[in-house]
């Protein structure tokens, strides 16, 4: 009766456990990525990928320029100053953000005074490489991917797309304006996605891989997980973050992600909507955007 | 223009930083909560209080034997035959779910062969006393709260309702079937509600107050989050699960949830629906019912 691989597999991404499908069947998850070829999976562009090499790991973000090229760029210029080498993770508030950076705001020099436009949403065009999922949301009139970041769009009246915040995504700190992130602070979602924010907030990447070096830090105890005074010396301290474009190949790490404008993203989702894996007895027949987590895999 | 105090303030509860409400401006967190009077807050009923005490700190659950009461009843029976002292948290599995218990199955003994029914989902009547949210759901007709849990509700045609899976929800490891678990193996989210879980699994209680304790545990490196046999050594170990009902008043933890089921909490879930802090710019005009963090606090 305690059937143990049983009890392992439950809770299964699907992907080691389903059963060979039968032809009437639709495809569980593990038929669709056994079943995706090669051009089916991109490598993320080096000239886009932050590493933020932490004591525990290393924490893999893939940038997007389409949605804030302004921060993007400003970015960029703040790693090739090596402006995060040292500074820590200060803040970790449970089921909510990671933040990290200059939160003890002492590199104000290095940072300089970028003048950053508000790009907590862009403009909507017909011609952006939309990929919709079918389902309803309440936050957003569409939801889907674009570039394989999840977003949300409204096509009227604001014709606008943004990111939407998910586990992993990556925002720009700012104070009561959204021109006033200046990128020198960041944070992580680290718990149920806080959609509130969306459209409120800069978003600028996600994490592919590692979100468990920001997730399982100790939370801070001073309000908003911010830690005390007395926590602060054991504070994770960022080693450094490089784009991988700048690091010899030997330092890059080699990943892979499902592509999210393909055909087989569409089996994908539907293999998410609608759990056929033997476990399930009952399927949802509906997804949250947040909930597609866009399979990564080492580089083949 | 690096301003630590809002930059600090931008993703709160609101709780600590909202300004004086304005007569005519909707109340903001803040205003809600300190208009709270004390019949707006209640106590959890010690015999449905569940402490479970980590080396890292006390996570306190609240049991709901309306939704499971043979699962309640039966993990009453375990935890009263000190079944779980000693046991590890055996699988960290990010933006999912951590488990506890017989993981490593060596007390199938003490665990008897209890038969339990599915008690997945449980009949829907009117005369529930069921407090509705307004907003659209994905996965569920309906959705809202029973006697402070998150619930999904569907009148017609199935007249069921179930409590969701929300972070920090608690449900019991099953095998194939739903009527196989028997509550030796537990688990709680710690990430993205997974909601395609509802009414597929035993959900019979939710964390309280320490989820980080949960939370931010090492992850597993195993296949779904469980520990290799290297990690083995270093998992937490459970000192002791105890109803609160069976410890002496100082040994019980004293804290008060707000009631879902009043005037202020519908107060409460509009300005969570349309935050009016000054850091917001737009307010989303919905929610999600497991973005409602229901507020508890020390006992007054």
């Amino acid at each position: 009766m305690r059937t143990h691989f049983l009890l392992a597999a439950w809770l299964s991404t699907g992907a080691a456990f389903a059963a060979a499908p039968a032809a009437d069947k639709p495809p569980v998850t593990a038929d669709v990525l056994a079943a995706a070829m090669p051009a089916d999976w991109r490598r993320p562009d080096p000239a886009n990928t932050l590493y933020l090499d932490l004591p525990a790991g290393r924490v893999i973000i893939e940038l997007a320029p389409r949605f804030a090229p302004r921060h993007v760029a400003n970015l960029k210029t703040l790693v090739r100053k090596n402006f995060f080498d040292g500074l820590p993770v200060g803040r970790v508030q449970d089921n909510y953000v990671t933040q990290w950076g200059d939160i003890d705001e002492v590199r104000g020099e290095l940072a300089g005074k970028p003048s950053l436009p508000d790009e907590t949403t862009f403009a909507w065009s017909a011609a952006l490489p939309f990929v919709k999922l079918p389902d309803t949301d309440g936050y957003a009139p569409e939801t889907g991917w674009i570039d394989g970041f999840p977003v949300g769009v409204e096509r009227k009246p604001a014709a606008r797309a943004w990111m939407t915040h998910c586990y992993g995504t990556i925002g720009v700190g700012r104070g009561d304006w959204p021109d006033t992130g200046d990128d020198t602070q960041l944070y992580a979602v680290i718990g149920q996605a806080p959609r509130h924010l969306d459209r409120n907030i800069v978003l600028f990447g996600r994490v592919l891989r590692g979100a468990e070096y920001l997730s399982s830090l100790p939370r801070g105890s001073d309000a908003l997980g911010f830690y005390s005074d007395a926590e602060k010396p054991q504070r994770a301290l960022i080693r450094r973050a490089r784009l991988a474009a700048d690091l010899p190949e030997s330092e890059r790490s080699a990943i892979e992600i499902l592509r999210t404008d393909t055909p087989v993203f569409a089996k994908y989702v539907e293999a998410r909507r609608n759990r056929r894996e033997s476990w399930f007895v009952r399927p949802a027949g509906h997804i949250d955007v947040c909930n597609v987590a866009i399979p990564v895999r080492d580089a083949k």
